[in-house]
């Protein structure tokens, strides 16, 4: 694939930023790319690891001349992230980001975005429960979906920025932020939080200890583990910054499981049976899809 | 490893009693082993897949000279198969079950266990979302724990059925059967019901359709699907059959969900962060103990 932008400029340099510059690399599709991160130890990493050509001690040195400009920051460090590179920012650049909710990223970025430059909100659906500039990897976005928020771009910055996440290997789709927010209470906050939830409350069981919760989690419990391990200042932001979407879904949620302990207090196993035979359906959709491994138990086999 | 039992019956024969096959063959546990199913068909799979020397069109059949009888129904169906193997039973037989309840299990089989016949409850903490004869292998419980209920059985018998499971690859822990049933309604039973209600919300919902909940799926929900997919008929009776200790956890779920609902509405940042931080040590506990992998995203990688 031939070269889309001549200078990408990655403003942070965790799982997501590190996984684009590989991605980029493996396809050719920048001239050059360039970061920055608060922390020296990350950008010290991101040079080694060979993630950028050359890092900046900060964000507004880093998106001088940049073509592209990628926000991946916790989306409640995208507005002063926004404010400091505002008057940096080259005409004609497209500013783009990852951020897991888009109606609070829009209101906190677009006001910082001088005229002449465009700004293209968009989130991978990819990421592992790891974080840092050592997590990344060229693979991440392959075959998954990354949702860019088309409010009005032009056609041909849009299309630019499709073709390069299609060119780091992922699916596009097009959508408004708050149809994106909603979606994504449904299908990653919600989960996140019941997830936590769950973890938590089976550390906090003083009748069962936390030895045999390790013990005993591969009947089921240890598949919440792993989005309960993710990185902890990313998803404290998301809730704060989707409140409304998460605690309808929540609230959805809640309303269901009641449904369904009353359905186990009063004994309706007719009821219980039709669930879980329904909910089975989804899961063969996600496979067929090609979004998940269709190998039991996720391909994990046995660790002895 | 040496032969422990010369005729083992497996009644029932899905995923778990396939395995337990497999696993007795791989290490020469047994001198014979045959099995009995309510269908037909799964009784000629488990016969061309070589689960069984011989198969029996019923319980009472395959259990006639069998040093060890393992019940591998629905724990719905335990009843009425004790009933129907007690008169056949061998004297100094063992039985034992796989039932994912132990409390129920024994007031439903107990009282059909004649005098000089050995009745020693069990379940091993492992299994796929998939069910059937097909679904078995051997590796099934290499590292996994099963637990043996000890409810003043003698002590030989007791050792040589922990020495079978060693001899299958899972640890073996004994415990008494209220505790069990706590412990699994915290690291099974409560997951999967949280999970199914995940999924089946996610299903339900109107504005957001099944192709957007598919597509998007990577974004953490794929996770819960794994577990509510798996076998209707099996879940329907856990929960039937633990109910206290399920609607007694699922409480403790909706009040801590509750709390961090409130959290979010309030915007309180810091409790949500420290109760993030708080579960990532869990998921190393389970990952050092060696009961998941500690590849990201459980070494599923991308599939494009």
């Amino acid at each position: 694939m031939s070269q889309l932008y001549d200078r990408v400029a990655l403003i942070g340099l965790g799982l997501i930023a590190g996984s684009m510059a590989l991605a980029m690399k493996r396809a050719g599709l920048a001239g050059e790319i360039v970061g920055t991160a608060r922390s020296g130890e990350t950008r010290d990493i991101a040079l080694a690891r060979g993630l950028c050509d050359q890092v900046f001690d900060t964000a507004a040195d880093a998106v001088a001349g940049a073509d592209l400009v990628v926000l991946a920051v916790p989306v409640g460090a995208m507005a002063s992230v926004a404010a400091e590179i505002g008057p940096h920012l080259q005409a004609g650049a497209t500013v783009t980001d990852v951020g897991s909710v888009k109606r609070a990223v829009i209101d906190a970025v677009a006001p910082h975005i001088p005229d002449g430059v465009i700004f293209i909100p968009g989130h991978p659906l990819a990421g592992t429960e790891q974080s840092g500039p050592d997590a990344g990897f060229a693979e991440l976005f392959d075959g998954r979906y990354t949702l860019l928020i088309d409010e009005g771009v032009e056609a041909e910055p849009l299309e630019r920025l499709a073709t390069l996440w299609r060119g780091m290997g992922a699916h596009v789709d097009v959508m408004d932020a708050d149809h994106h927010d909603l979606v994504l209470a449904v299908t990653s906050h919600s989960p996140h939080l019941i997830a936590y939830t769950m973890v938590g409350v089976a550390d906090d069981l003083s009748r069962v200890t936390d030895s045999e919760v390790i013990k005993y989690s591969a009947a089921g419990f240890r598949d919440f583990t792993r989005i309960a391990a993710s990185d902890p200042v990313m998803w404290r932001d998301v809730f704060l910054n989707n409140k409304d979407a998460t605690l309808e879904i929540l609230g959805r949620f809640t309303e269901e499981l009641f449904a369904l302990q009353r359905a186990i207090r009063t004994g309706d196993g007719d009821m219980l049976h039709d669930y879980f035979t329904r909910t089975r359906a989804i899961r063969r959709g996600i496979v067929e899809a090609g979004q998940d491994t269709g190998a039991p138990d996720f391909g994990r086999g046995p660790k002895p």
